[in-house]
């Protein structure tokens, strides 16, 4: 039989095993930051009808560049962030994952670096990583806020070509405020002209407003979102950023042709027509968010303040051990390998319940 | 305003436009090699009914693996093929283009090269390009063939880490022979451990047998498909490819997590039940195009032979201007810049009546 290593595989890729979190079937999923309301039934009928109509004309390739589409994503943007963004000003792709890969083939790549404040969101070095770009790791505090003085005096050192900045961050759920980004955004382009990424796939769910404001007059800042956690289509995989035209015709220079279905554009339209139904449940979300902070200090956890759809609460001797605890008691949630600390998703009220009395047994069981 | 060299894009990227044909609207658009034949309205419902079973289960992640899907394409591959593929065999992405960009992320990449033979399909070198692979560009003969001595003196030459063969190739039409792709697949192993894609996009249209049968024994040998051209799916994005298990597991080293959408994946399987019907309209397209080759050198033109869903014809002494002559009589074929040489996609009979008629009054305005 032959293996990945018997194979002329590039050598950084040799020993690696492929990025995920563990696919369980266990009671209650809290791992991986999904909205637990599945759509509603009006919207899942909207979707088989838009699908419908693009299926009868899936034999031509799809609008290559996702007018309708981003038209709608933009007046979502200045619906709700109260920041006039047009159709020329967002870019859209299959998932926020790809918008990254896209900007880190335009603005990073071989002979170039990135730079992000961790613990954060572990894509954004393994995307790096895969389009050639130079990683490297800034820091946070122990409370895992951003250090101002700290991240400019990495920035001035390294001088990287791109910085991430994650807000509400993955897996901390700390939000950065916009003095903080602007601040790293002038010291990264003080450093060398560079783009700078805010990573707001979490921004719905934030006591902050959007860091969307910021573009302005900043062509070299982009923000980016996700259909997947606020509008609860994880399974569509729609990601878009917001930023100067400019930027958006730069990463049409590096996208694949045809990147976008047209079954992924229809179900994305249908999924916008509802955007007030499904920010109802963003609202309930951030209500049991709330819930969970208050209740796991209660219990007698460390929590970090949360501007996200999830908590990370702590502080275990052995936080894989702990997370084998809860997964024994039916609970899943996530090991992001910060020392000490475990991620727990909000879910609904009653998956919210089970969490919490698998925490509280825990708790007991180790004698606190 | 800011424009795309005020930012900081890469330098190679300075200056480029994206990759595209024109999306103009005009009666007879026979320029992407699309399938003509609408999907047959029972298999839109179908599709429409998967759906909406996916759409009620979006609000969380898809199958990272998409387990049910490569099943069945594997199934598909077998039946059609006569040589058996499984599961582990199989990998799908959104469209070839994912498929190949994958590859080159694992086995190109900066400091490796990938070689092709020229012209061929431009994005296997944009590709490369956008994952920082050299680009070798391989010779063809005057006849748009592969000689295989200088193939092989190229090969020795360049020692390339990828090489690609695109049989039928586009956009000549022409196809490949088993010994030419083995001889190849040799003389890339004698020169380095390399990997050999086989690109057979429109692999259903040939007289031919599916080069499938060589990656037996061959792990450094790949072949990627697509549901755009022979499924009539251009505008689902679902490309795959077949080959050793070890190539699968290695290529799920570089694929964004979730890559490929819930919606992507019933509306993939939905096509897979209607196979026979839809290959049907595979046997039309065939007599179609062996039909516009006929009659074309009937009509005066040199015609490549064709195994594809297309027919490269010429010789123009300015093959934009007769691009531009059969434009202005409503049709749009495509123009490749191979010198001398046009492209037209197989069409439903009227469209090729169309196009025909077209291309004699051309001739006959240049008094030919």
């Amino acid at each position: 039989m032959t293996r990945i290593d018997d194979l002329p595989i590039r050598d950084e890729l040799r020993g690696k095993t492929p990025y995920g979190a563990p696919q369980l079937d266990v009671p209650v999923r809290l791992n991986t930051n999904e909205n637990p309301y599945p759509l509603p039934e009006p919207l899942v009928e909207r979707i088989a009808e838009r699908v419908r109509e693009a299926a009868r004309g899936l034999n031509r390739y799809p609008d290559r560049d996702a007018v309708e589409l981003r038209t709608q994503l933009a007046a979502y943007l200045t619906r709700t962030t109260g920041h006039r963004i047009g159709l020329a000003g967002v870019w859209a792709a299959n998932g926020s994952n790809e918008v990254i890969q896209q900007l880190l083939q335009t603005f990073g790549g071989p002979g170039r670096t990135a730079l992000g404040f961790e613990p954060s969101y572990s894509m954004h070095a393994l995307i790096s990583r895969g389009t050639g770009t130079g990683w490297i790791s800034g820091p946070r505090t122990a409370d895992f806020t951003i250090d101002v003085e700290a991240a400019k005096d990495e920035i001035a050192a390294h001088r990287p070509d791109v910085v991430f900045i994650c807000s509400p961050n993955n897996p901390t759920g700390t939000a950065v405020d916009a003095q903080t980004v602007l601040a790293l955004h002038d010291a990264a382009q003080a450093a060398k002209p560079s783009l700078v990424v805010v990573d707001e796939a979490y921004g719905e769910f934030s006591h902050r407003p959007s860091l969307l404001a910021l573009i302005e007059g900043r062509p070299n800042l982009v923000v980016s979102r996700t259909m997947s956690k606020a509008f609860g289509a994880a399974g569509l995989r729609l990601g878009y950023l917001a930023a100067d035209p400019a930027v958006v015709d730069a990463v049409q220079l590096v996208r694949l042709p045809y990147h976008l279905s047209s079954v992924t554009q229809a179900t994305a339209l249908a999924a916008l027509e509802h955007t007030d139904t499904l920010l109802g449940y963003v609202e309930q979300l951030k209500a049991e968010r709330d819930r969970l902070v208050t209740e796991l200090r209660a219990i007698g956890c460390e929590v970090t303040d949360s501007d996200a759809n999830f908590v990370q609460f702590g502080r275990f001797e052995d936080a894989h051990a702990a997370w084998q605890g809860l997964l024994d008691r039916g609970v899943l949630v996530r090991d992001n390998g910060v020392p000490g600390w475990l991620r727990v998703t909000a879910g609904t009220p009653a998956e919210n319940d089970a969490f919490l009395d698998a925490v509280r047994e825990l708790m007991k069981e180790n004698g606190k």
